[in-house]
């Protein structure tokens, strides 16, 4: 029987919208949100689409009209009466009322702030500007956007069939890996994809392979509208935009030096537990341990996120035990660029010596390589904030092909904070 | 929205139907219930079904209530309206009015006959008495419903997301054949795999896979149901219970010796073109060629459904050009056993020294091997005529594997078709 009520609202769609829901975001940016609100209210903010690979032409492939419909779209969303319930009822990383009456009234009234858009040889330009609460929950909105939509404009030429076989191949192939993760004993994962994901109703697939596939070895999403909607746990803590803020903001160079060690005391003031966990990576791993206050080393573990990934988990264990602390009791996140040998390899390494888990992602949601010819294959696309209060940004990494900001600045933060040169690694997605 | 009056009206389903309609069955079923209609009207015969692969246990697998119902639900079929109108208007091999009136109208009021089923030692005894042109029709579906029994039982145990990832694997398996059979210039190919399907959903499934994916070199299925369904050519001429049928119903050795080629002879004077195929290995190919009618040498072409294909098509060239027939103007159907390796391999031999045409079966429809352990994988089901008027058929077949009757009648066999002893080749599938 023909559902001829379906078929007809499903006609009337003016479009089909790829984020449908304000909380189809990470986590960790409604943590670091509620933070900023109660920190950093005021702070003006540029976040901006920035497309490590050049290759891959956004502004050929994606229609700008369909771009602006979607973005459009995203504008007129609000938080829904249950997403609203699920945030202010459920626990989270064991903790009811993670987020604060204050700040669930604000997010209540919250639309996302206007973007500007421009095409330019090829790219799309997207900035967006204001108050750093309101801007900051545009990357995962924006990066999933365009990702979808690239992903739509090569699968538009694509016949039912084709694309049907095109999905049993992902399905196959992401199943292969879960089955070669299912050996690992003791594995804890979770997905941390949304922001490049091939598409949401993908990387819901995916969570439900991970789901049924890993048991509790899986232990969440990054997710919150999946984690809503699948009834699983939301994961996630902080990222590179806390310390990259706070730096440019700093009034001196002794203030600079201080940033990234501002950001996590005023986390350290909000949170506990699961939720200490130190992202080192932002300017040079090795100079912000060896500098970092003693309270640091009693947090819980912390996430490796660039660089060679052995050799900061490495360092991080060295620089536990010069503290005193027991890096067995300690844990681990990685987070950058795993797929399913790198997980082995890392675990079979580290299991034992410290508490280990990743956090997967573009490989996870969005390993296409191959199946399209290469035209669906991941890409590096962030929205990363680029100014504060009118002064540039700056990211160093443990990596200097994920390095950002001014010549000038990039040189001033390398002599403050210590860096030297350091060795490239590919970035692949 | 929900569908709610298609979930009421599945949830009334009394048994869900494996085999929904009388030509959900091989085309050659058909053509040759119209020349038994003809010929032999009157003979009675039985069909057994024999199950070479003992491992595979039905009658612990399938439950027997379950099967009497899709057997009895076979027996309610009766062709529709809109089948009646296919078979009459339809061209088959270029030809209108391939089935004649009095065949159809015949047709038309079919239903096919009892059957008898009993559960010994692990397996089902299910077998069939009656008119020939009845009891012949119901090979196909008891095979069907057998062989999708069995998957459905296999199928029961398992999630829903395993059950999609299983349907993944083997939609992604079949498309890389599909891939690696569109790199061969000049194939034809045609789907012969009803018998062995996985399922009828499959095999639609696999028939619109070889549609999209290999174009003009896809040249149709056996299948009148889907050929219907799909638009596309119905395939097939005829098999080995003619001969079989024909040699037990003679009434002395020279009689007997004679049964191969009057079968054919009667084929002569009803079809033409591209239905005058040779299946010659029913009791030996070498011999059927050497004492066979020069007439014979001028049909189309010959189809190698055991023993060596490469030997036996090079069998066929000898004997054309010893009696001065063209071997480049003749068509060789290769359809025994058949996957894309071998498929490549005999192409790469034949093609442009005869057209070469490959009806392709079980691999096709039912390559599950070691996709649920091997719980899923094909194997050796049979239904065959068994006797004709009271007595037993007889197959030699190119392979002993593939013999079948009696002892005492196999050796009078092989002496009038001087049969000497065989290489044993393994029956896959």
């Amino acid at each position: 029987m023909v559902d001829i009520a379906t078929r007809v609202h499903n006609h009337n769609w003016k479009i089909d919208p790829i984020v449908r829901s304000l909380i189809d975001t990470d986590f960790y940016k409604l943590l670091m949100c509620q933070s900023i609100f109660r920190n950093k209210p005021e702070t003006t903010v540029a976040f901006s689409l920035i497309n490590r690979s050049r290759s891959v032409r956004l502004g050929d492939l994606i229609d700008e009209g369909e771009l602006r419909e979607q973005l459009d779209h995203v504008r007129s969303l609000r938080l829904s009466r249950g997403e609203s319930t699920w945030l202010r009822g459920n626990t989270f990383y064991g903790k009811r009322q993670m987020f604060r009456p204050d700040f669930m009234e604000w997010f209540e009234g919250l639309r996302l702030p206007p973007y500007h858009l421009e095409k330019v040889d090829g790219q799309y330009e997207l900035t967006f500007e204001g108050k750093w609460p309101e801007v900051m929950l545009w990357e995962i909105p924006a990066l999933a956007v365009l990702m979808e939509l690239r992903s739509r404009a090569v699968l538009k030429g694509m016949g039912k069939f084709e694309l049907q076989v095109l999905y049993a191949r992902a399905m196959a192939r992401l199943w292969e890996k879960v089955e070669r993760l299912r050996g690992i004993e003791g594995l804890k994962i979770a997905d941390f994809g949304t922001r490049r994901r091939h598409s949401f109703l993908w990387q819901d697939w995916a969570v439900q392979a991970l789901q049924e596939g890993l048991g509790d070895a899986f232990t969440g999403t990054s997710n919150c509208r999946i984690a809503m909607k699948r009834d699983i746990e939301a994961i996630g803590t902080n990222a590179h935009e806390l310390p990259m803020v706070y730096a440019a903001l700093a009034d001196s160079d002794a203030e600079l030096a201080q940033a990234p060690y501002k950001v996590l005391a005023d986390w350290h003031e909000e949170h506990d537990g699961n939720l200490r966990i130190i992202l080192p990576d932002t300017y040079g791993t090795e100079g912000f341990l060896q500098r970092a206050p003693d309270w640091l080393s009693t947090w819980t573990g912390i996430r490796i996120d660039s660089g060679d990934p052995a050799q900061g988990a490495e360092t991080a264990i060295r620089w536990w035990k010069e503290r005193g602390e027991d890096p067995t009791r300690k844990l681990v996140i990685f987070s950058d660029g795993l797929d399913v040998d790198k997980i082995a390899e890392l675990h079979a390494q580290f299991a034992g010596r410290v508490k280990v888990s990743f956090g997967w992602g573009t490989m996870l949601t969005n390993d296409f390589r191959g199946l399209a010819g290469d035209r669906l294959a991941p890409f590096s696309l962030v929205c990363k904030a680029v100014s504060a209060n009118g002064r540039p940004t700056v990211k160093l990494s443990d990596n200097p092909n994920k390095a950002m900001g001014p010549a000038d600045e990039v040189a001033r933060y390398k002599r403050v904070f210590g860096v030297a040169d350091q060795v490239a690694q590919d970035v692949l997605v």
